[in-house]
């Protein structure tokens, strides 16, 4: 495919680290994923936790803090920016690939593909918090690929306080799911796209509710596979140093503690972006 | 009283507008009840919706937050300055206070006077954010006021973001406010402190809980007579111009929606803190 030589000839230095960002926490989901199916590559992530949650902020600020967060990255001079975040997925990604060097991958696009590989897809429901919701991104790009389905956008507002408290699951859990999820089950989709990265945390009880009928559809493995793809023609190197490297804009104790309840994490060490004043030394 | 008078005679312009600041929205409940007391009065009001929440960020954020958001509403020449954020009030008062020409009043002082003038108080409960509670300030300053009680501290991470939803009543409410406050009402508490500006909108849910035994103390009616008294001596004067004016750092849409479910707004202007950059005219 054209596209994909294109794409892989962007990457210049395979020995490069892998940019991973989100606005806290939820994108370590998609690190766990990466980590997995690329175990010999190196990541650096960035949670800008000083400012989290993203979801429930403008487009513009979205847009500004998306940049910084970048820009960040690119002193590590990664190789490949992954956005572990749908928020930002929505309302930044064109704007990101257009101003970076190196490919961007996204949490919408990806999950549109695995969609897209479903077989009988005829009711979607995407849930997301509520700024990934009103965007109706993901309508737009499971359109733009040619899927022709209903689809029952529900925002779900108190998703990520649940997850950020360690609750997945339980009577409050269950109720909450029951309030956002019982519109679409009735709706009897047949596929559920979570459309925010700290939903995977809660899918064990949402496939509970919504029934084995129902699938679910997580960005985190299908941007493993596509970061793969850009990796797998690369020349395999051997590097020096640490093989991730965790920073955040806030306070490192939250971080470190919430964690470890997403995946084992090196502890993350602390950075200010408004000032790109060069707290961190890569 | 010495204190008293050394307060009032810090009150140089009587005309001027009274400052108000929040990290979001939770402070219109502490600026309903200003101008309900001072209805003759002018206010200017903050929320700093484009990082909000403080809740769940570090000390030395929080500081540097709350000294943007003053320096802001000092450019209205404000003649009192209202820290109606808990959070706030828990980690920086003494430093904005050090810091401003004109009185601070903060949540923290006023909840634990109004404590105070309680007869009867033993067992007291508090409960606020994971920083306020972890602060420990409200039990600092209430033994400092010489109360001699038993102290119950309960972070609710769960009531801002069910309170932001407009859910103040129902099946969720009820189990998270059981699942926080189940631990006070074994202890048999006799009062409550609700040590976070978002919580009056859960008190008719709380003191349901609770039961009529427990009184309930919110500090936006305690501030509202502080400033009265501020206020008390000062030379009545007319003005031009609104007498309240709104300023948020994010989108102002979703400000303007839901300062409706707090109290009757004006239309917010947005603003940028980190760089002061004058979008606003005072």
């Amino acid at each position: 495919m054209h596209s994909e030589e294109s794409k892989l000839t962007k990457i210049a230095n395979p020995s490069a680290p892998i940019g991973v960002f989100d606005s806290g926490l939820g994108g370590l989901t998609v690190l766990r994923a990466l980590r997995q199916r690329l175990p010999q590559e190196r990541f650096v992530y960035l949670g800008d936790t000083a400012r989290t949650p993203y979801g429930s902020k403008s487009p513009e600020t979205i847009r500004r803090y998306a940049r910084e967060c970048a820009q960040f990255l690119q002193r590590f001079e990664v190789k490949l920016l992954v956005v572990a975040c749908n928020t930002v997925s929505s309302w930044a990604l064109d704007e990101l690939t257009q101003e970076s060097a190196v490919p961007v991958i996204g949490t919408l696009d990806t999950a549109v593909s695995a969609v897209k590989n479903l077989e009988r897809v005829e009711r979607v429901g995407i849930v997301g918090t509520q700024a990934t919701i009103s965007s109706h991104s993901y309508e737009q790009h499971l359109i733009a690929a040619g899927i022709q389905a209903k689809f029952f956008p529900q925002a779900c507002p108190l998703f990520v306080p649940l997850v950020e408290q360690g609750m997945y699951e339980g009577e409050i859990v269950e109720k909450v799911i029951e309030l956002y999820l019982a519109p679409l089950k009735k709706e009897a989709i047949d596929t559920l796209i979570l459309g925010c990265t700290h939903y995977p945390m809660l899918a064990g009880a949402i496939g509970k509710f919504m029934g084995e009928q129902v699938r679910i559809v997580e960005s985190s493995e299908a941007i493993a596979a596509v970061a793969n793809q850009y990796i797998g023609v690369s020349a395999k190197t051997t590097f020096d140093g640490p093989s991730e490297r965790y920073f955040v804009t806030d306070d490192v104790g939250r971080f470190n503690a919430l964690s470890s309840l997403f995946l084992e994490a090196q502890p993350a060490q602390r950075v200010t972006l408004e000032a790109l004043a060069g707290d961190a030394n890569p």
